[in-house]
């Protein structure tokens, strides 16, 4: 296989590292990933996330672990394990489908997963380009623009998806201001995007997720701009927990919101948001030793964004406005 | 003076003793507060905290000041700079004029300002008691309630205002779940609110502030009940930051949105939000080591919610719906 790198994630001489995003920014740290069982622990500890990544590294686990001589038996094995790694973002179950679980035995060589994981990292990074250059035409100068999670480098193997559209404005010269959502509870915006948009000279202020409605009332946010970690048939999506909160300020304060993502992350056989199963995660996440050791903590980590509240889909294929969702 | 002590503040032989509300709940640490410079910055540095409390405190360390000896300028200079410790709740200069700089001199006298002092603690004890009654009645069997910040007897010499109407309808015997919202970024609310409920036995669930919108969406929050740090004329408040948001979504939810104060937080010299003067604090409490160290952060402690969000006003002489705000 081909050597293959993105800001998070290397693939070397047959060796997979993945950056360790729990401790960014003060600490960057590879990881060494040597079996489908050890990413799948990364993807469920969040040292690797990203709806488009981590199908990307899902199914470059997978053809390292064919390649190192895992049978037909312990790949298939693999694959269900990844697969229900986390049940939010559909990217990983789409690649894992597409490189293992979508074939028959005879399909299932070294080469062919190979070739196709090869596939799965260099379509993302094609489609981020192409959702960049859609996006970067909706930014204005002078905008000031809101972004809430981590939808970058770090979440993609390309230039990722919001954060892509805000790269690829600033290489062309355009002048705006990113308000960082910190992204409560695990803090991607306050740790990830931050320390992204440090590395590409974007400026950027970062705030609490409770401050950006006052922001929007100050007239200080013109756009929004999120990823998304399953869109469903109707347009309806889930994202990160706070993303339909952003979505109703914003739509209180006319200030249009729009979801960027590649079609890995759309699911057809999902007839809207109501159908999008919701990861819960550990309390302890929310308490961080702050609260009352045992109080009773609900901790979903997505939420669902009706498609009544975007203005519109910014996708490889272009900007599709919201009333234009069902025709695709 | 007479002994006097609410859940955050011991008055006592003369002297003036705060729990610390910064380090609780998991330390509850009582600080000896010697004068007027040491409450100002108790106050600064939300050691003690909530607008009615911050209010009865200087009004009584002012009083312990005139006790010790302090003359006439000291007093005056003290209660000017107490004055000056925060600027965004209004009962704090209330409190300050009230029992001293609203006086001649004749009427500055240890006696008086003792008495005055006093005063302002048993009305807000009593205020506490009214506002509690009058706002019970809105809770029903059943009902789940999100609060956010701490309105409870940790921001008040009584049982509090949002906090107090709660405690009030658990003492008759309603059933209620209460969802506090954690309150970025000093987590008054994770911290405060929760330790206040878990002792009053009051069932609760802690969240992050973005969650709270995906609760009122699943049909699990019925009314809101938060306090304000200063209700203009026109009846816009300013509260702790996340106050707007809050009340956004639970007008995109046809929920009820009750804000809950004693006369001392009206002020009727301002006329709109405005005109209210929005605290900013330091970057730190919200970079909390988690962020590149040196990223720009905007951080206001309040912001202001418009009359047009809120349902009614629960205030000590009843609940005043908003359209009749106007009229009082």
């Amino acid at each position: 296989m081909k050597n293959m790198s993105s800001m998070g994630l290397i693939f070397e001489n047959g060796k997979l590292l993945i950056l360790d995003q729990q401790l960014l920014p003060h600490q960057e740290v590879w990881l060494t990933c040597k079996s489908p069982e050890k990413m799948t622990q990364y993807i469920q500890a969040l040292k690797i996330r990203g709806a488009p990544l981590i199908g990307v590294a899902a199914a470059l686990s997978l053809a390292a672990f064919a390649k190192n001589g895992a049978n037909l038996n312990e790949i298939i094995s693999a694959a269900q394990m990844l697969r229900k790694a986390r049940p939010t973002a559909v990217n990983l179950m789409a690649a894992v489908d597409r490189v293992v679980l979508n074939h028959v035995n005879g399909d299932l060589t070294v080469d062919t997963i190979a070739q196709r994981a090869e596939a799965v990292f260099d379509e993302d990074v094609a489609l981020c380009d192409a959702i960049g250059e859609h996006g970067q035409s909706l930014i204005l100068d002078g905008d000031g623009i809101l972004t809430h999670c981590n939808a970058g480098g770090l979440a993609t193997a390309g230039i990722g998806t919001a954060l892509g559209i805000l790269r690829r404005a600033h290489e062309l010269g355009r002048n705006f201001h990113v308000f960082v959502d910190e992204t409560r509870p695990l803090l991607q915006g306050a740790r990830l995007t931050a320390w992204e948009l440090g590395r590409l000279g974007i400026p950027y202020t970062l705030i609490c997720d409770n401050m950006a409605a006052m922001l929007m009332r100050q007239g200080r946010i013109q756009k929004v701009f999120v990823g998304a970690d399953r869109i469903a048939k109707n347009g309806d999506l889930a994202n990160k927990i706070g993303t339909y909160s952003v979505a109703i300020s914003a739509g209180h304060h006319k200030i249009p919101f729009y979801v960027a993502a590649p079609p890995t992350t759309v699911d057809r056989d999902c007839p809207n948001g109501k159908a999008i199963p919701i990861e819960q995660r550990d309390p302890d996440e929310v308490r961080a030793k702050k609260s009352p050791a045992t109080c009773d903590v609900y901790n979903p980590a997505f939420d669902v964004t009706p498609t009544e509240l975007v203005t519109a889909y910014v996708l490889d294929r272009g900007v599709i406005l919201r009333r234009d969702w069902d025709l695709q």
